[in-house]
C-alpha cells in the first residue's frame, strides 16, 4: 500500500503537515530489543527544522511519544506504534495555496488524484511525513545490530551542493565527521564554501540541490534476493520515495557507462580468510545481493520547490495566475535530508536482514 | 517476495538460465482484452540473443507458450502463465564457473546466500529471466491501453554507450526510429558510430556499458501514490531490478542539482483546457504522482561482466586464481535492455493504472 | 505482516491493553467520504466494556481522535489515523499474572514466542485491540456505500448463547432489532433467556460462549476472487482473526454436509431481470465471488478463559501451580462481538469492492 | 493477489480445467532441501482423480515437471516452477455449459465478475488447479523438516461422509491407517459403511458431503502471529480457499460452544520439563500462536454440485431453462480432499515457520 514499506520489518507511516500529528508504526520488529525514547528523540532532533540558520525556521519541538509495542524498555515484537504532535501548523501562511498550485510541488497531482488535499503546506506531501521515517529507523538500526551481532555502520552525508563536489572516502567516514558542520558535509573545507551558498540562496530567496551519499559497512554477503527484490532495487525505492529526490545510483553508477568491462569489473581475492574484492564499482552488490563490501550509494535531490519568488501556475479552476511564497523556506534540503536517507538505508537492510534470516537460517556464509 | 512484482497486475518470473525453461505468470490482468501469442512473440524477438551482430551469439528461438489465462483469444482475468523453453543450454562452456567466481556476476553473492547456485550461466541471476518480463510487459500495455481507452505509448531507446550521447528529443521519437538500426539509437549518425564501438570491443573480447532512456506519453494525471508507493519509486525499482543497471533518474535527475529552485520549477499553464507544465523537470511526476506531462526516465548499465580476459577471481574454497571466459558473450547489453526497459515502465504502470481506478475510480480528472 | 489486515483497503492496528492507547491506521480509504469522529465513536460505544450489566466492568470512555487522513469533514485519500486512549489500565489487579500463565490464554504463546510478553491484561492479545478494528470498519461501510451508491447492509447478531438458538431471519433483521436488547439477540423471548443465563454465569464466575451470525445485503454480485482471495475465504480469515474465534461457516455450512448435492444445490431463476437463486446455501458466495444473494456467514466464539475460580497452571519457570482470577471479567463476549464480525464483515468488503473495481472497473454486472 | 497464497513461503497457481495445463510457481523456499519428482508424484497420485471406483473417472496421468529451482536434486532458494499438462480435457462434454449456469457452480460468478469464463469444466474454479496446491505442499512438508530438524507430522482423514461420523483419535493416527481404504478414514468399519454410501449416491447420479479432520504434529510452541495473522486465522483462510469448503473449525470449534469457561479451559502442567495442556479445547493454538500441542481442525465440504439430474436454472442470457449434467462426476470429494487440506496445512505451517526463523530467529522457545 501506498504508506506501507517493508514486507517482514514493515513500516506505515501516517500524517498531514498540518493535522493534528504524524507517525508511523513498526510491524515486524525482533523482540527484546532495548529501546528508550531517548534514542528516537535524537534522531528526530538532527532532522527537525530550525536546527541550523540554513534549514527552514518552522519551529517544531517534535517530542516522540511511544504509543505501543514497548515494554520495560524492551521491544514486544508486536507493533510499535510512534506520534509527534504538530505545533507550529499556521495553516494562515498558506492561505494562497488553497486556491493555486505551486509549481514544482504535488498540489496539483493531489488534487488530480483524490480530488482534495489537504492544501495546508503539502499536507501528506510534505517532508514532514518523514518524521515517522526518521523514528522507525531507529529501532531498524538497533534490529540489525542485535541480529548480526556486530553494529552495521550506516553513515550519509552531503556529497555535493550545487557544484561544489566533497571529497569523501566512504569507507571510513565516521558520524562524528558528518556532524562537525551544519551542513554534514565531512569535507570541512568543502562545507565551508557550501554553507556560504546555502546561506545566499536563502537571502535571494532561492533554493539548491545537491546529492547525499550514503555507506553501510559491516552488511554480511547474502543480503538481498534475486530477481525483483534485489538489495539494490529496495534502496533504489527508498530513495526515491524520498521527497525532492530525483535519482539514485549505487557503486560506479552512472559514472561506470563509460568505463570497459575490463576496467569495470572487481577482482575477487583472499582476504585474510573472507572473499574479498579489490574494487568495489558494485557498490557492496552484486546480483541482488550483498557481498560483504561497503555498500555505497547516491542520491540526487532537486533545490526545493518553495521559492520567494513570484511564478507563473494556475489556480484550482485551470486559470493563468502567478503565486509568490512568502515567509519561511528551506533554501536547501541536504543537511535534513541525510539522517533521512540513513533511515531509509536501515530500514531496507533491516527488513532484507530478517527476509534472510527467514529462508535461509544463518546461512552458510 | 523475491521473484514477484507488482501490487494490483502482479507478475511472478521463475526459471534459470540453463534449466528447462523461463516463463511468468501474470496475475490480475483485466478480463476480455485481446492478446495473440504472436503479439508477445513479437517482444520476445526484440529481446532474443544472437539477434544482430553486436549482442551474444546465444541460440534460442524464445518461442514462447500460452499455458493459461487465456480464452478464444481474450484475457479470462485469471493468472496467465507463459513459458519458454530452453535450448542452447551448453552447459559445458561454463564448467570452469562450477569451481570458480567470475568477477562481477552474482556467482559469488548467490553462494553467500543460498550456500548452492546454478553455477550454469548465472543460473537465476542471468539475464535470461527478462524473458518473463517482456512477456508480461506485453499484456501490460494492452491493459493500460484497454483501461485508459487510448494507447499508452512506451518508448525506449539507447540515449548513451560509452561516451557516445545520442540526441533525442523524447516527445516525439517513435518505435520505428528505435528500430531503425540494431543498436536501438534513433540519433541515426550517433548510432552508426556505437555500433562501431561495440564491434570494436566485441573484437577486443571486452564490453561496454550505457544509459537507456525511455518516455511514456499519454499517462493521466493522478495515478502513483503519496510516500512509498510513489510512481518514480516503484520506477525506480523496476529498473534497479534489471541485471547490469546501477543508476536510475527522472526529469533532471542528476544534473538538476545544479540548477536552483527558480531555474528548476516547472511553471504551470493552462494548455488549451487543460493544466500543463512550460517545461518538464519533473520528468511528469510530481510528489509521486504522474502530473500529465511525458515521464522520462533514464537507467545506467555497466558494461557487462563477461569479459574474454583473464581475470583475478578465486574459487568455491576460497583460493586465489584466475579465470577466462570463453566463447560467446554480449559486448554490450543495451540494444537488447531496450525492450526490457520498456516491459518494466509497462508493468509499472498498469500496475498504479489499476491500483489508481481501485482507490478512486476513474477520478475527478 | 502480523497487524495488517486487506489489500486494497488496508488497515493496520497497535497498540496493547494497558500500553498508553490503542489505534489504527487505514490505508487505501477513497477519497472525498464525508466522516464525522461522531459516526466513528458511536461504533465504539457498541464495543465498549461496561456497557451494560453482562459485559465486563473494565470502564474505558474510548474517545477516538482522528489524527490524520479527514480535512474538513472529508477523507483525503491518504492513511487515516485512529487513536483511543487507554484510561482504566489497573495494572495492579494482573499482579499475578506476572509469573503465571493463565490457562487458554495467549500469555504461555507470546512468552513462547517472543520472550518477553506485555502481561498486563493480556497486553497486544486483549479483545482491546479490537478497537481498532471497528473503528476502522465504519470507514469500511462508508466506502462501500460511496463506491456502490447504495447502502451495504451489514448486520450481525447473536444466534446463539450456550444451548440457546434464536430463530432470526436474516434476509429481513434490522439494526433496531438487534439493538433492543442488550445482547444483541433479535429474537427477543430467547434474548430474555440467554441474558438470564449469562447473567447466571457472571454471578458463578464462569463464562459462556456461542455464536454471531453476520448477513451483508446489496453486495453485487462479482466480488471476491478465484483460487486463494475467494470472498469467503477473507472472512474466513477476518473471523477466526478475532479473540475467542474457534469456528466459521458459510451458508449451509457443518450442517450442509448431510444433504445430498441434489438437496443442496441452489437452482438460478430469473427474478424480475436479475439472476437469483431459490435457495441460499451458498451464503452469497460460489467459487468465492459474489452471486448478489446475502451473504450469510456464522462465527463460533469459545467462552471466555477469564473465569473466577482456582485452575491448575504452570508459572514463568514451567514450575506447576495455581491462579485464581480475581474482579471484573466478561462472562460473555457475544454482545460485544456483534459490531467487532460486522466491523470486519465491512473491511473484507471494503477490500474486495476497491479489488474487484482495480482490475474491473465497474464491471459488466 | 487471488492467486498467491502465503508471506515467506509463497506459492502462486495458475491454470483452468481444460486449457493446456496447470502449475504452481513456489517462491520463498530454504535452499539445500532435497527432492525428487518422484516424491511430488506420489502425492498427485493420490489427489488424481480415476484412482478408484468413488471417485470421477477423469482420466490424467497428473505427470508433473520441475521447470526451475531445483538443481541436481536440491533446491536452489530460487522460484520452484512446476506444471502437469492436462489430457483428458473433452470439452465436448461440456458443450451445454457454454450457454447454461450450472447451479451452485461457479459459471454465473466468475461470468459475473470477469464478463468472460472458460466453461469448460470450470475453467478455474475446477479442483484441478489443487494440483498445484498439492505439489507445493510436498515441498512445504520437506521445508518444514528442514529448518525444525525434525518431522513435523500432517494427517488428514475422512471424518465424517453425510452422516456417518468416524472414530479417530488424532494424536495418534498415521498415513498408514489413512491409506488403508479408498476412502480414507482410518476408522476401518465406518469407512465400509462410507464407501457403500458414496457408491450409493454415485449410482443415482447424487453426491454427498463431508467432513475432513486434519493434525499437526510436532509443531513448536511460538508459530503464528498476534492480530490478522494468527495461525488458525490463516488456516481458516486456507481451508476455505478450497473448493466446495463451508465451514473450519479449530480444537472445541462449534461444538465448544456449549461449554462454560470452566469446563473449556486446558489447564497448563509441567509435562517432564516442558509447558503441556492437559486437554486441548484450544486445538494447538492459543491468541493466534501455537503452544506445542497437537494442531487440530476440521474442514466442512457441501456435496458436490455436480449431480446427474435435471435441475432448474438459466442460461447466459438470463432466460429460465434446466440443465443436466451428462457423463463422469465426483460423488464425493472427500477422499481425494485428504492430500490438499494436507498441503495447504502444510503450507501455512511453513509459512509461518519461516515467518517465525525470520522475526525472532529459533526464539527462546
Amino acid at each position: 500500500m501506498s504508506s506501507s514499506f517493508g514486507s517482514a520489518f514493515r513500516i506505515a507511516t501516517w500524517g498531514e503537515s498540518h493535522g493534528p500529528a504524524v507517525g508511523v508504526v513498526i510491524d515486524g520488529c525482533p523482540p527484546r530489543i532495548p529501546i528508550a525514547v531517548s534514542e528516537i528523540q535524537a534522531e528526530l532532533d538532527r532532522r527537525r527544522p530550525g536546527q541550523s540558520p540554513i534549514t527552514t525556521q518552522r519551529r517544531e519541538a517534535d517530542a516522540v511519544e511511544i504509543l505501543s509495542g514497548v515494554h520495560d524498555g524492551l521491544t514486544l515484537g508486536t507493533p510499535i506504534g510512534l506520534m509527534v504532535r504538530n505545533e507550529d501548523n499556521r495553516g494562515g501562511d498558506y492561505e494562497e495555496m488553497r486556491t493555486k498550485f505551486r509549481p514544482s510541488h504535488a498540489d496539483y497531482t493531489y488534487q488530480a488524484k483524490f480530488g482534495i488535499r489537504a492544501w495546508q503546506g503539502g499536507g501528506r506531501a510534505s517532508a514532514r511525513e518523514t518524521v515517522g521515517r526518521v523514528a522507525a529507523g531507529v529501532l531498524a538500526r538497533k534490529a540489525l545490530s542485535s541480529v548480526v551481532g556486530r553494529p552495521i555502520e550506516i553513515v550519509a552525508y552531503v556529497k555535493q551542493v550545487r557544484g561544489l563536489v566533497a571529497d569523501v572516502d566512504p569507507s571510513t567516514v565516521s558520524r562524528s565527521d558528518i556532524e562537525a558542520n551544519i551542513v554534514r558535509c565531512p569535507d570541512g573545507p568543502r562545507a565551508v564554501e557550501m554553507i556560504a551558498e546555502i546561506d545566499a540562496a536563502r537571502k535571494a530567496g532561492d533554493s539548491l540541490g545537491g546529492i547525499v551519499e550514503a555507506v553501510a559497512r559491516g552488511v554480511p554477503a547474502g543480503w538481498g534476493e534475486p530477481v525483483f527484490d534485489k538489495l539494490d532495487a529496495d534502496l533504489a525505492k527508498a530513495m526515491l520515495s524520498l521527497p525532492a529526490a530525483k535519482g539514485f545510483e549505487i557503486g560506479s553508477g552512472f559514472g561506470g557507462v563509460t568505463l570497459t568491462g575490463t576496467e569495470h569489473n572487481d577482482p575477487f581475492y583472499n582476504g585474510g580468510g573472507r572473499i574479498r574484492t579489490r574494487t568495489n564499482r558494485s557498490g557492496g552488490i552484486q546480483g541482488g545481493i550483498s557481498n560483504g563490501e561497503d555498500i555505497v550509494i547516491r542520491v540526487a535531490f532537486k533545490p526545493t520547490a518553495t521559492v520567494l519568488h513570484e511564478q507563473d501556475t494556475v489556480d484550482v479552476d485551470g486559470r493563468d495566475t502567478t503565486i509568490k511564497a512568502r515567509g519561511r523556506h528551506d533554501p536547501c534540503v541536504l543537511p535534513r535530508a541525510v539522517p533521512i536517507v540513513e533511515a531509509m538505508m536501515a530500514l531496507v537492510l533491516a527488513d532484507h536482514c530478517l527476509r534472510h534470516r527467514g529462508q535461509c537460517g544463518n546461512g552458510p556464509a
